[in-house]
């Protein structure tokens, strides 16, 4: 597997799995290792590991961890306490589409094996089976994206899509690596991306570590600049993308696009074909996960506002397609109409 | 003088000034008092006082506590000692109107007057006329504004504007105060405003101590609750406006103004009619004072980006004309065509 960078935000170590603590960046590059399904499913409510396509494989292993661990020798017995491993994994965060597409793949591997091991080798198979896929998506992806960007371009991204989010290439952040690559002098404004700063902690280490020379804004400066003709266009990532293209995103992605809209700049958004669920018809279906209302009183654990006071804090907002120029896939980059074109990538093998 | 609030931001005591250290908020509410123009200048400087008309004021004060000290019995002398003194205040902060505005009229005050004393006492009443005159205007204006919500409406605002800014019933906030205080059952969201979180830590605060219900977001949120119908109207301040209307404030205004515009919310402005600078015909003309990257790497002293990264970091953003409702103001609120109502609100006795 082609490696883009130094560091491996998820690896499966024989019987257990390895994940850089994302809460610790930029300041410490701290490294876990668990057999424990629990501490997996700690680690993605925590945002140890974030990123839609890093939660699909960081759940994946999880559940094979704890499949691992079952001590009974009956394989209906073992599904059944399976079943307990991939609710809890499933209980951890509400919107990324990609880790309920882990565990539905997950389920079905789980139904062919006649015995208890064979389930198991099953299962540790489908993990890396997933990891594989989703990183080789943003590989493919990438490539696609990049097509979109001239040398010389200004890019503007929200929260963190690099490797760290998908242990790949990266989806948003991914076509600007690859951009890069190619040898086009790309240029990223990351803004910080309250509460939590994926993209001031996140995104502005991976684009240092990739050699792009990057800006950080705070998340109010984006539409100043884009009003200044400074910036070219807006790619970021998706959590989940409806039948009809409306995709939700971390808080503040909507903002950006109305931003882009007002100001003709292109708005794209880049995501594995695993992101989508044509499950559900439009962005209004899709569940938003509430936070913590310390995340927005406190920064990094400082207190920032009076005791007390009420906060909403929603992680995700939803874009609606019509601000959406185009989805960039491993299937190829995908236009309006959404549904059609949904339909298509998703039907071609 | 009608006190809203059981705090003083800034007050003239004999021949110091007493001001309220606002970084402290809301953690502590500690008040210095000075008679050295140059710590009223770093005070300015280091936002311990912000505000358009705020700045202006303590900007006056700052004059004041100087030219007492000037120790010469030459009108003459007394005036070349006092440029310093002014060019000093004037070299803090280059985007508020009222600043310059208070500086002009102090200028003035220095030119009648036969003997020193006689110049010193008319600095230190042009000085209190200015703060008397600023506070009076928030007092007029937030009646005119508060005509404007309903009882039941949720107002969305940004940055500070209470009276914390401007030592009398405050401008956009102070809209709020004055519908609250008409027995209006109104809402307030407040934004956090990154990079040093005036929302989170002045305006939170402020609304508590006004008895007005308040939800804190990050800037990020704004749009999303723009989306979902959460928002009837959201009101700024300015820090200076041009002749046709163009606005600057605090940055992250002019996004605001576009989401509204995308929502069909009103966005209006409260201003006092001292912020508006007919000298410039557009926005474009107004002045943007950079400020430290180092507010935009750290949260309050603690790092959130990593080493060495670039940053942009703009104090204040312009709201083109186009995106305003209305702008409020002592004289009445002025609606578009901006340049003849401007025009109009200013040779109104």
């Amino acid at each position: 597997m082609e490696k883009p960078l130094n560091y491996a935000p998820i690896e499966w170590r024989g019987n257990k799995v390895r994940l850089l603590d994302q809460t610790k960046l930029p300041g410490e590059e701290v490294y876990f290792e668990t057999d424990d399904y629990r501490e997996v499913a700690a680690a993605i409510r925590e945002l140890k590991v974030r990123g839609a396509p890093a939660i699909g494989i960081a759940g994946a292993y999880g559940v094979a961890v704890g499949a691992l661990k079952i001590d009974v020798t009956s394989p209906e017995e073992f599904r059944a306490k399976l079943g307990e491993v991939i609710d809890t994994i499933a209980r951890t965060r509400p919107t990324a589409r990609n880790l309920f597409g882990a565990l539905e793949y997950l389920q079905k591997a789980a139904q062919s094996g006649r015995t208890v091991i064979q389930i198991k080798n099953n299962l540790v198979a489908a993990a890396m089976f997933i990891h594989e896929e989703e990183a080789e998506a943003t590989r493919k992806l990438s490539e696609y994206g990049a097509e979109l960007l001239k040398d010389g371009d200004t890019i503007l991204t929200h929260c963190n899509t690099g490797p760290l989010a998908t242990t790949g290439y990266g989806t948003a952040l991914g076509v600007i690596i690859r951009a890069h690559r190619q040898g086009k002098k790309v240029k990223i404004i990351a803004d910080e991306t309250r509460p939590l700063l994926q993209g001031a902690r996140l995104t502005a280490w991976e684009a240092q570590k990739a050699g792009i020379p990057v800006t950080l804004i705070t998340d109010s400066m984006a539409g100043y600049l884009m009003s200044r003709g400074e910036i070219n266009c807006v790619i970021t990532g998706a959590d989940r993308i409806a039948a009809n293209g409306d995709t939700a995103n971390k808080i503040g992605t909507y903002t950006l696009a109305v931003l882009a809209k007002e100001n003709k700049v292109p708005f794209y958004i880049a995501a594995p074909t695993t992101t989508i669920d044509r499950g559900i018809a439009t962005g209004a279906q899709i569940p938003i996960e509430q936070r913590s209302p310390a995340e927005v009183t406190h920064v990094q654990g400082v207190p920032t506002a009076p005791a007390g006071v009420a906060v909403y804090n929603p992680a995700f907002d939803v874009t609606p397609h019509r601000y959406i120029a185009a989805i960039i896939t491993e299937k190829g980059i995908i236009r309006k109409p959404y549904t059609q074109g949904i339909k298509q990538a998703l039907t071609v093998a």
